[in-house]
């Protein structure tokens, strides 16, 4: 089982506009390439693949602020597995007494909301979002890997998927996916 | 012929460290790839003929930053092509006098200097580097390509090849090359 960072990302390097959108005319730019031409079955072959990985996965650890943009996505983000929101507040009601799945991990930060997401994901991935919990989780050792799905737009401006870390942090390429609607590459991260 | 913009960066969207190098203990990571293993000849298959597309440009167009970082190269950047650098003010004495080949375009801007360099360039290809003139260049609607070599590290901080553009560019991915060192991908930019 690995840890492995998830994000769509333009060339620039945003992972939304300014407003928390994902670009293009229908906000959703950034995630076209899962239904390419708007067909939810048009993806094929690696990409197709790749996106079913999603459905393999053990425990989630997300951001709150993506969290709570998304409404927690009901309380399940995919097939109903538990998902990990390190913060130094208490959830609010909803997220509080509506969704048994969505654990807040308010002490310990990143580094205990890991730690949960990989017990509870025995021996599956535990899947990663949201640029300022990649970033910590990177900068304390407990990120194993990065699927960039990288996105032929250039956005201009909004959230960068990574900002300022303290060092630099050498990478392998472990597998490139080319299609005409994306550059999905998988990298590990090198400690 | 095109206009085509090649720049290493790095997966967080770095040029260059805060001090202007290019990451790694020697200054050089992000380029490291064009003599692997730091054997010129170590580059081999597609990549190869990559790095080989560089003696058949016709001209350049660089910022001044990067030329003057450079020294100009030495008044040679690629075997002799003329290189056009947009600036606000006059050369300095070196440039002036010592390198027949650099030329500053005083009035007009980045489009003047890429009009210039088109025509010395004739069927051949413009090659642009620096992050803010192939900026310009994309708001003014006179690059052509854009040819990223993307290398598998983070360096935390720095300048972006990109930081805010007026608006949202869309790009079709053209080629991607694969390798352990880099991620080469071409993008033809669609206006």
């Amino acid at each position: 089982m690995a840890t492995v960072l998830y994000m769509s990302v333009s060339v620039d390097g945003y992972i939304s506009t300014p407003d928390d959108f994902l670009g293009g005319d229908d906000g959703n730019r950034l995630h076209e390439w899962y239904a390419p031409g708007g067909d939810p079955d048009g993806l094929t072959g690696e990409a197709k693949a790749l996106a079913g990985e999603l459905d393999e996965i053990g425990a989630v650890v997300t951001g709150r602020r993506t969290a709570e943009l998304m409404d927690h996505w009901g309380g399940d983000v995919h097939n109903g597995v538990p998902i990990f929101i390190p913060s130094h507040r208490p959830p609010g009601p909803a997220a509080r007494w509506g969704y048994p799945n969505v654990h807040y991990i308010i002490d310990g930060g990143v580094a205990r909301a890991m730690e949960q997401a990989r017990a509870a994901a025995g021996d599956r991935d535990v899947y990663v979002q949201g640029g300022y919990t990649a970033q910590v989780a990177l900068e304390e050792g407990v990120l194993d890997e990065i699927q960039v799905h990288l996105i032929p737009v250039l956005l201009g401006g909004g959230h960068r998927l990574f900002d300022l870390l303290p060092s630099e942090v050498e990478l392998e390429i472990v597998k490139v996916i080319d299609t005409t609607h994306a550059t999905h590459i998988r990298y590990r991260v090198l400690r």
